[in-house]
């Protein structure tokens, strides 16, 4: 099962600046080989379901080690089986519409 | 690794009412022996984070088993390593001081 | 147009216990004469829109004023033309399906 | 009050394909005068409090105009009274550290 998921996670007790966790992140992310695209307010990340959910907790332990005794994510995830559609597709989707 | 989750699982494609989706991942859920709890938008889970996430994945292919042919789930999920916290820790922490 | 809300509002840089805060806001809630439930990961409002979404600016407002100088928040909103739906409408439809 | 949205709106009740009603809010968004970019799960907007959750409410009167009966979105937004940060500034502050 294919899934594409939204991914923000948010380090508490660690003070205002939250990038050098998501920077962390998107290093996990990568080493996992997955595609992902990074914006304003969180990460893209496709592939499947037990590889992407697999870098979601590798991103909360990796975070807890770099010092955050909590940590508050959201998550958007999305499957679909009548079709294959990719992060690109998607936008792509909307665009040819605008 | 203990989390607490907020799962909101939305199918799309079936019409306008979610409740038989959400009613078959609560029996997931409670198949998997883990806490719950049902709100208006969605239902809070607590537990090891494998057998949380494991039943996300469950609901998700439940649902395209019961013909959603595309679901969108959001996800809150919160860990701490400082002190163990269950759900009704949070409420209670909240109610006293209202 | 109706709208039911869950609401989950995190402070950042003011440490680990967000209960406070959230009390805080339970407090702007009731004060607009809005109906609520709190559970384990936010809080359920239901009401005008425009009323629901005055009471989440207040909340940020207040929570800045208490000293947060960052805050994130996570929102669900949903709205029905077909019919009135109420948060306990939306729990019974669930719980007579299980 | 300054505030970065990332808005991400699903109609329900009208089939898989939700991409045309991406773009009926994109348009919202471009004729408000604000700022937003788009990504393969959402969209990301800034600007004052007011005009940004101006748009999201013109987004579901606009969805149910089109013939959606139900809507559910999820928001998160994020205000910071310390110093101004744009989308922009977010995205390079992770990029720096990468």
């Amino acid at each position: 099962m294919k899934v594409i998921i939204d991914l923000c996670v948010i380090p508490l007790g660690v003070g205002l600046s939250v990038s050098k966790y998501v920077a962390a992140c998107h290093k996990i992310i990568s080493d996992a080989g997955l595609k992902s695209e990074l914006h304003a307010y969180g990460t893209n990340i496709e592939g499947e379901w037990d590889a992407v959910f697999d870098v979601v907790k590798k991103c909360h332990e990796k975070i807890h080690a770099m010092g955050a005794p909590r940590i508050t994510t959201t998550i958007k995830a999305g499957t679909r089986t009548d079709r294959d559609q990719t992060m690109a597709d998607k936008v792509e989707s909307v665009k040819e519409k605008l």
